[in-house]
């Protein structure tokens, strides 16, 4: 199988947004997703883009996306938030994550971010068996917290 | 006493800089804080800035300040990310915190963001109390996850 990782473009959007759905699913929250499909491409490849993305083809087709945007920490400055990263089901075991991932790396290396953080749900034992592989740090500690506005 | 919130200037980066260390003390984390005050400034007030403030002066003197981001969510869209909301020690009663949570109101109003989101550390009860009042939503579920790169 030929698998490529590539930046993301514009047309690349739709079907982004399609695997952002299957992930809501998975992780038991499809109506969650609200966004709209020209706030989504805007938001990327609008005049101040807010997110950037790498794209994980097999044989031609889009597998899988790592999504990320600049989080300001006061403590840290500037790091990479990955806000998703997801691998089709039917195509999981192929190491595709950890492609997506190691390019996620070298993009924070490149782009001089310190850190790389995300969160992950406490029940998610694939992922953070899969995170720990990297070392990561795990940090229950903090609780999130959000309004509507 | 007279209690003026603005919006925060260049010349506010070293008082700001200051307060963030000690909401760091408080937070039991003091050392976290490795920005220096030259990346702190150009990231809110360089070419490309990624952070945006409020200053709460009483009679003339810097004692808060809210600061945030924006993020983006692949299910919600761009949101105000809240990174600190801090009044010094002695200032704390007053209702400046308030007035500087609804100066954050209004700004994700006029900015159409469609939420405000942040995190508060589990143990810091007087933070979630005050949270409560706004009606906000807490969602233990996630872990924190970094590497450094």
């Amino acid at each position: 199988m030929d698998i490529k990782i590539r930046r993301a473009v514009k047309e690349d959007c739709p079907r982004l947004l399609e695997l952002v759905k299957e992930l809501a699913l998975y992780e038991k929250a499809p109506d969650e997703v609200t966004v709209t499909i020209e706030h989504f491409t805007e938001s990327g490849f609008g005049e101040k883009p807010v997110w950037w993305a790498f794209v994980a083809e097999a044989d031609g087709v889009t597998q899988g996306f790592a999504l990320y945007y600049i989080r300001y920490s006061t403590w840290k400055g500037q790091a990479m938030y990955l806000e998703d990263i997801i691998v089709t089901e039917a195509m999981r075991g192929k190491k595709i994550g950890k492609l997506l991932f190691d390019q996620l790396i070298e993009e924070a290396k490149e782009k001089k971010f310190n850190r790389i953080i995300w969160q992950v749900l406490e029940w998610n034992e694939p992922a953070i068996n899969f995170y720990k592989k990297y070392n990561a740090s795990f940090d229950p500690e903090w609780i999130n917290c959000s309004i509507n506005v």
